[in-house]
Protein backbone atom coordinates (compact mmCIF):
# COMPACT_ATOMS: atom_id res chain seq x y z
CA UNK A 1 0.00 0.00 0.00
CA UNK A 2 1.76 3.24 -1.07
CA UNK A 3 0.94 6.75 -0.45
CA UNK A 4 -1.47 8.56 -2.82
CA UNK A 5 -0.90 12.05 -4.36
CA UNK A 6 -2.68 14.15 -6.77
CA UNK A 7 -0.35 16.31 -8.64
CA UNK A 8 -1.86 19.15 -10.49
CA UNK A 9 0.25 19.89 -13.45
CA UNK A 10 0.22 22.39 -16.94
CA UNK A 11 -1.46 19.98 -19.58
CA UNK A 12 1.75 20.88 -21.90
CA UNK A 13 4.05 18.23 -23.90
CA UNK A 14 6.84 17.05 -22.06
CA UNK A 15 4.85 17.26 -18.06
CA UNK A 16 4.67 13.66 -17.66
CA UNK A 17 8.68 12.98 -18.78
CA UNK A 18 9.77 14.96 -16.51
CA UNK A 19 7.68 14.36 -13.52
CA UNK A 20 8.68 10.66 -13.59
CA UNK A 21 12.16 11.24 -14.65
CA UNK A 22 12.07 12.90 -11.17
CA UNK A 23 10.46 9.47 -9.87
CA UNK A 24 13.40 7.58 -11.87
CA UNK A 25 16.22 9.85 -10.57
CA UNK A 26 14.77 9.26 -7.04
CA UNK A 27 14.51 5.69 -7.16
CA UNK A 28 10.84 5.63 -6.66
CA UNK A 29 8.88 3.05 -8.48
CA UNK A 30 5.04 4.18 -9.05
CA UNK A 31 2.55 1.71 -8.08
CA UNK A 32 -0.01 3.35 -10.43
CA UNK A 33 -0.62 6.82 -12.09
CA UNK A 34 -3.34 8.00 -14.18
CA UNK A 35 -3.63 11.53 -15.76
CA UNK A 36 -6.72 13.21 -17.06
CA UNK A 37 -7.56 16.82 -17.94
CA UNK A 38 -9.66 18.88 -15.11
CA UNK A 39 -12.54 20.80 -15.65
CA UNK A 40 -9.93 23.76 -16.50
CA UNK A 41 -9.02 21.88 -19.71
CA UNK A 42 -5.36 23.68 -19.03
CA UNK A 43 -4.86 21.92 -16.12
CA UNK A 44 -4.14 18.32 -15.97
CA UNK A 45 -4.63 15.86 -12.53
CA UNK A 46 -2.04 13.55 -12.34
CA UNK A 47 -3.04 10.53 -9.39
CA UNK A 48 -0.01 8.54 -8.25
CA UNK A 49 0.55 5.78 -5.83
CA UNK A 50 4.23 5.90 -4.91
CA UNK A 51 6.06 3.34 -2.62
CA UNK A 52 8.12 4.49 0.06
CA UNK A 53 7.74 5.60 3.82
CA UNK A 54 6.59 9.18 4.83
CA UNK A 55 10.17 10.81 4.96
CA UNK A 56 10.74 9.75 1.21
CA UNK A 57 7.58 11.09 0.08
CA UNK A 58 8.00 13.94 1.40
CA UNK A 59 11.39 14.44 -0.18
CA UNK A 60 9.25 13.73 -3.76
CA UNK A 61 6.80 16.05 -3.02
CA UNK A 62 9.73 18.99 -2.30
CA UNK A 63 11.21 18.21 -5.70
CA UNK A 64 8.01 17.91 -7.07
CA UNK A 65 7.34 21.30 -6.01
CA UNK A 66 10.47 22.61 -7.29
CA UNK A 67 9.21 21.72 -11.11
CA UNK A 68 7.34 24.76 -12.82
CA UNK A 69 4.70 22.80 -14.25
CA UNK A 70 3.63 21.55 -10.84
CA UNK A 71 0.62 23.83 -9.57
CA UNK A 72 0.03 22.23 -6.36
CA UNK A 73 0.49 18.85 -4.87
CA UNK A 74 -2.69 17.53 -3.13
CA UNK A 75 -1.78 14.80 -0.40
CA UNK A 76 -4.81 12.63 0.01
CA UNK A 77 -4.65 10.03 2.98
CA UNK A 78 -6.70 6.88 2.06
CA UNK A 79 -8.72 7.27 5.75
CA UNK A 80 -9.76 10.80 4.08
CA UNK A 81 -10.18 10.46 0.64
CA UNK A 82 -12.72 8.95 -1.43
CA UNK A 83 -10.64 5.73 -4.09
CA UNK A 84 -11.50 4.32 -6.95
CA UNK A 85 -9.95 2.17 -9.39
CA UNK A 86 -11.96 1.16 -12.80
CA UNK A 87 -10.79 -2.50 -14.13
CA UNK A 88 -12.20 -4.41 -16.86
CA UNK A 89 -11.94 -7.68 -17.30
CA UNK A 90 -12.62 -10.44 -20.18
CA UNK A 91 -13.63 -13.63 -18.60
CA UNK A 92 -14.22 -17.19 -20.33
CA UNK A 93 -18.12 -17.85 -20.36
CA UNK A 94 -19.44 -20.62 -21.90
CA UNK A 95 -23.17 -21.34 -21.76
CA UNK A 96 -23.76 -23.14 -18.59
CA UNK A 97 -21.26 -21.08 -16.52
CA UNK A 98 -22.95 -17.87 -17.94
CA UNK A 99 -25.60 -17.23 -15.21
CA UNK A 100 -22.86 -17.96 -12.19
CA UNK A 101 -21.20 -15.10 -13.87
CA UNK A 102 -23.37 -13.14 -14.37
CA UNK A 103 -24.44 -13.61 -10.49
CA UNK A 104 -20.90 -12.75 -9.55
CA UNK A 105 -21.14 -9.48 -11.84
CA UNK A 106 -24.34 -8.78 -9.85
CA UNK A 107 -23.02 -9.54 -6.52
CA UNK A 108 -20.03 -6.57 -7.03
CA UNK A 109 -22.55 -4.36 -8.67
CA UNK A 110 -20.06 -4.89 -12.10
CA UNK A 111 -21.82 -4.86 -15.54
CA UNK A 112 -21.07 -6.70 -18.21
CA UNK A 113 -19.82 -4.13 -21.21
CA UNK A 114 -19.20 -6.82 -24.21
CA UNK A 115 -20.38 -9.79 -24.97
CA UNK A 116 -18.79 -12.43 -27.18
CA UNK A 117 -19.16 -16.14 -28.36
CA UNK A 118 -16.77 -17.42 -25.74
CA UNK A 119 -16.21 -14.28 -23.61
CA UNK A 120 -17.48 -11.58 -20.86
CA UNK A 121 -16.13 -8.29 -20.69
CA UNK A 122 -17.20 -6.76 -17.29
CA UNK A 123 -16.47 -3.37 -15.66
CA UNK A 124 -15.64 -3.44 -12.43
CA UNK A 125 -14.94 0.18 -10.19
CA UNK A 126 -14.12 -0.01 -6.61
CA UNK A 127 -10.96 0.06 -4.24
CA UNK A 128 -8.02 -2.76 -5.29
CA UNK A 129 -9.66 -5.07 -2.66
CA UNK A 130 -13.19 -5.30 -3.99
CA UNK A 131 -11.60 -5.34 -7.83
CA UNK A 132 -8.99 -8.58 -6.85
CA UNK A 133 -11.73 -10.16 -4.86
CA UNK A 134 -13.60 -10.27 -8.21
CA UNK A 135 -10.93 -11.53 -10.11
CA UNK A 136 -10.15 -14.06 -8.06
CA UNK A 137 -13.65 -15.38 -8.00
CA UNK A 138 -13.94 -15.15 -12.18
CA UNK A 139 -10.25 -16.42 -11.92
CA UNK A 140 -11.50 -20.38 -12.06
CA UNK A 141 -13.51 -19.83 -15.38
CA UNK A 142 -10.21 -18.33 -16.99
CA UNK A 143 -9.27 -14.68 -17.17
CA UNK A 144 -8.05 -14.54 -20.38
CA UNK A 145 -7.39 -10.08 -19.71
CA UNK A 146 -7.47 -7.46 -17.32
CA UNK A 147 -6.67 -3.87 -17.71
CA UNK A 148 -6.67 -1.81 -14.72
CA UNK A 149 -6.63 1.74 -14.32
CA UNK A 150 -4.38 4.03 -12.15
CA UNK A 151 -6.18 4.70 -8.62
CA UNK A 152 -8.05 8.07 -8.65
CA UNK A 153 -8.86 9.70 -5.38
CA UNK A 154 -10.49 12.91 -3.94
CA UNK A 155 -10.94 14.39 -0.30
CA UNK A 156 -13.97 13.32 0.96
CA UNK A 157 -16.34 15.78 2.30
CA UNK A 158 -17.02 18.96 1.34
CA UNK A 159 -13.70 20.92 1.35
CA UNK A 160 -12.40 21.05 -2.34
CA UNK A 161 -8.90 19.76 -3.59
CA UNK A 162 -7.98 18.74 -0.26
CA UNK A 163 -4.40 20.10 2.26
CA UNK A 164 -2.20 22.62 0.17
CA UNK A 165 0.80 21.09 0.98
CA UNK A 166 2.77 23.11 -1.66
CA UNK A 167 3.94 25.58 1.24
CA UNK A 168 4.65 23.14 3.80
CA UNK A 169 7.76 23.31 5.58
CA UNK A 170 9.03 19.68 5.27
CA UNK A 171 9.07 16.97 8.02
CA UNK A 172 11.58 16.89 10.41
CA UNK A 173 14.16 14.23 10.06
CA UNK B 1 -10.04 12.28 -30.54
CA UNK B 2 -6.45 10.25 -30.45
CA UNK B 3 -4.96 7.09 -31.17
CA UNK B 4 -5.44 4.18 -28.51
CA UNK B 5 -2.48 2.33 -28.10
CA UNK B 6 -2.03 -0.15 -24.97
CA UNK B 7 1.61 -0.88 -24.01
CA UNK B 8 2.71 -4.14 -21.84
CA UNK B 9 5.66 -3.27 -19.92
CA UNK B 10 7.64 -4.95 -17.58
CA UNK B 11 6.78 -3.52 -14.08
CA UNK B 12 9.84 -1.66 -12.58
CA UNK B 13 10.87 1.72 -11.79
CA UNK B 14 12.14 3.86 -14.56
CA UNK B 15 9.92 2.20 -17.27
CA UNK B 16 7.54 5.36 -16.97
CA UNK B 17 10.49 7.63 -17.33
CA UNK B 18 11.45 5.61 -20.42
CA UNK B 19 8.51 5.43 -22.02
CA UNK B 20 7.04 9.67 -21.40
CA UNK B 21 10.71 10.30 -22.44
CA UNK B 22 10.53 8.86 -25.73
CA UNK B 23 7.05 10.64 -26.51
CA UNK B 24 8.62 14.75 -25.03
CA UNK B 25 11.77 13.71 -27.37
CA UNK B 26 8.99 12.81 -30.58
CA UNK B 27 7.24 15.93 -29.28
CA UNK B 28 4.13 13.55 -29.06
CA UNK B 29 1.47 15.29 -26.57
CA UNK B 30 -0.31 12.52 -24.54
CA UNK B 31 -3.58 13.02 -23.98
CA UNK B 32 -4.35 10.41 -20.87
CA UNK B 33 -2.04 7.67 -19.72
CA UNK B 34 -3.13 5.17 -17.38
CA UNK B 35 -0.97 2.25 -16.12
CA UNK B 36 -1.84 -0.18 -13.85
CA UNK B 37 -0.91 -4.45 -13.04
CA UNK B 38 -2.27 -7.11 -15.10
CA UNK B 39 -2.83 -10.54 -13.34
CA UNK B 40 0.85 -11.38 -14.02
CA UNK B 41 2.23 -9.06 -11.52
CA UNK B 42 5.33 -8.46 -13.13
CA UNK B 43 3.79 -7.08 -16.26
CA UNK B 44 1.59 -3.46 -16.32
CA UNK B 45 -0.06 -2.13 -19.15
CA UNK B 46 -0.27 1.48 -20.03
CA UNK B 47 -3.41 2.61 -22.23
CA UNK B 48 -2.19 5.41 -24.26
CA UNK B 49 -4.33 8.13 -25.65
CA UNK B 50 -1.90 9.90 -28.17
CA UNK B 51 -2.42 13.22 -30.98
CA UNK B 52 -1.15 13.02 -34.36
CA UNK B 53 -2.06 11.11 -37.59
CA UNK B 54 -1.88 7.42 -38.41
CA UNK B 55 1.96 7.96 -39.72
CA UNK B 56 2.81 9.48 -36.66
CA UNK B 57 1.32 6.90 -34.65
CA UNK B 58 3.14 4.24 -36.41
CA UNK B 59 6.68 6.06 -35.76
CA UNK B 60 6.28 6.12 -31.89
CA UNK B 61 5.06 2.48 -32.07
CA UNK B 62 7.90 1.67 -33.71
CA UNK B 63 10.21 3.43 -31.28
CA UNK B 64 8.38 1.53 -28.74
CA UNK B 65 9.63 -1.32 -29.40
CA UNK B 66 13.42 -0.68 -29.36
CA UNK B 67 12.71 0.08 -25.74
CA UNK B 68 13.62 -3.44 -23.91
CA UNK B 69 10.85 -2.75 -21.18
CA UNK B 70 8.00 -3.04 -23.89
CA UNK B 71 6.40 -5.93 -24.13
CA UNK B 72 4.42 -5.96 -26.30
CA UNK B 73 2.13 -3.31 -28.30
CA UNK B 74 -1.48 -3.49 -28.63
CA UNK B 75 -3.37 -1.71 -31.78
CA UNK B 76 -7.24 -0.29 -29.97
CA UNK B 77 -9.15 0.80 -32.83
CA UNK B 78 -12.09 2.46 -31.13
CA UNK B 79 -14.50 1.07 -33.30
CA UNK B 80 -13.48 -2.88 -32.15
CA UNK B 81 -12.53 -1.42 -28.77
CA UNK B 82 -14.38 -1.71 -25.87
CA UNK B 83 -13.30 1.89 -23.99
CA UNK B 84 -14.06 3.20 -20.53
CA UNK B 85 -13.07 6.19 -18.33
CA UNK B 86 -13.91 6.94 -14.67
CA UNK B 87 -14.44 10.10 -13.12
CA UNK B 88 -15.38 11.49 -9.79
CA UNK B 89 -17.30 14.86 -9.34
CA UNK B 90 -17.67 16.89 -6.89
CA UNK B 91 -20.78 18.51 -6.67
CA UNK B 92 -22.28 21.50 -4.73
CA UNK B 93 -26.07 19.95 -3.33
CA UNK B 94 -28.41 21.86 -1.10
CA UNK B 95 -30.95 20.19 0.48
CA UNK B 96 -33.26 21.77 -2.40
CA UNK B 97 -30.93 20.29 -4.88
CA UNK B 98 -30.53 16.91 -3.81
CA UNK B 99 -33.00 15.21 -5.29
CA UNK B 100 -32.61 16.49 -8.89
CA UNK B 101 -28.63 15.72 -8.98
CA UNK B 102 -29.91 12.28 -7.78
CA UNK B 103 -31.75 12.22 -10.69
CA UNK B 104 -28.67 13.17 -13.16
CA UNK B 105 -26.78 10.83 -11.19
CA UNK B 106 -29.20 7.88 -11.54
CA UNK B 107 -29.72 8.55 -15.69
CA UNK B 108 -26.63 8.12 -15.98
CA UNK B 109 -26.29 5.38 -14.29
CA UNK B 110 -23.46 6.77 -11.83
CA UNK B 111 -23.33 6.36 -8.32
CA UNK B 112 -22.74 8.82 -5.39
CA UNK B 113 -19.89 7.68 -3.11
CA UNK B 114 -19.48 10.40 -0.70
CA UNK B 115 -22.13 12.61 1.01
CA UNK B 116 -20.88 15.57 2.86
CA UNK B 117 -23.50 18.75 4.37
CA UNK B 118 -23.00 20.67 0.91
CA UNK B 119 -21.91 18.33 -1.35
CA UNK B 120 -22.16 15.20 -3.03
CA UNK B 121 -19.15 13.17 -4.62
CA UNK B 122 -20.57 10.89 -7.82
CA UNK B 123 -18.35 8.04 -9.66
CA UNK B 124 -19.15 7.39 -13.19
CA UNK B 125 -17.86 5.26 -16.06
CA UNK B 126 -18.01 5.48 -19.89
CA UNK B 127 -17.10 7.06 -22.49
CA UNK B 128 -15.36 10.30 -22.69
CA UNK B 129 -18.87 12.26 -24.26
CA UNK B 130 -20.85 10.54 -21.58
CA UNK B 131 -18.89 11.60 -18.81
CA UNK B 132 -18.66 15.31 -20.32
CA UNK B 133 -22.62 14.98 -20.87
CA UNK B 134 -23.10 14.51 -16.88
CA UNK B 135 -20.54 17.08 -15.81
CA UNK B 136 -22.15 19.81 -18.13
CA UNK B 137 -25.41 18.75 -16.31
CA UNK B 138 -24.22 19.34 -12.90
CA UNK B 139 -22.29 22.46 -14.31
CA UNK B 140 -24.65 24.54 -12.77
CA UNK B 141 -25.19 23.57 -9.55
CA UNK B 142 -21.44 24.31 -9.08
CA UNK B 143 -18.55 21.36 -10.12
CA UNK B 144 -15.95 21.83 -6.78
CA UNK B 145 -14.05 19.33 -7.98
CA UNK B 146 -13.19 17.00 -11.10
CA UNK B 147 -10.84 13.82 -11.46
CA UNK B 148 -10.62 11.52 -14.75
CA UNK B 149 -9.11 8.64 -14.99
CA UNK B 150 -6.89 7.81 -18.12
CA UNK B 151 -8.39 5.97 -20.45
CA UNK B 152 -8.43 2.05 -20.57
CA UNK B 153 -9.66 -0.04 -23.45
CA UNK B 154 -9.74 -3.76 -23.97
CA UNK B 155 -10.45 -5.35 -28.00
CA UNK B 156 -13.92 -6.49 -28.36
CA UNK B 157 -14.97 -9.79 -28.77
CA UNK B 158 -13.19 -13.15 -27.71
CA UNK B 159 -10.01 -12.75 -29.12
CA UNK B 160 -7.46 -11.55 -25.89
CA UNK B 161 -4.77 -8.56 -26.10
CA UNK B 162 -6.07 -7.77 -29.67
CA UNK B 163 -3.71 -7.53 -32.68
CA UNK B 164 -0.25 -8.13 -32.28
CA UNK B 165 1.83 -5.07 -33.70
CA UNK B 166 5.36 -6.07 -32.51
CA UNK B 167 6.04 -7.60 -35.37
CA UNK B 168 4.11 -6.06 -38.07
CA UNK B 169 6.34 -4.30 -41.02
CA UNK B 170 6.05 0.08 -40.80
CA UNK B 171 3.37 1.21 -43.23
CA UNK B 172 4.33 2.58 -46.33
CA UNK B 173 5.25 6.39 -46.15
Amino acid sequence: MGTTLAVLVENKPGVMARVSGLFRRRGFNIESISVGVTNNPEISRMTLVVEGDERKVEQVKKQLNKLVDVIKIIDLPSRDSVERELALVKVKADAKDRSEIIQIVDTFRARIVDVAAKTLTVEVTGDDEKINAMVQLLSRFGVEELVKAGKIAMVRGSKSQGRDTSARPPLAP
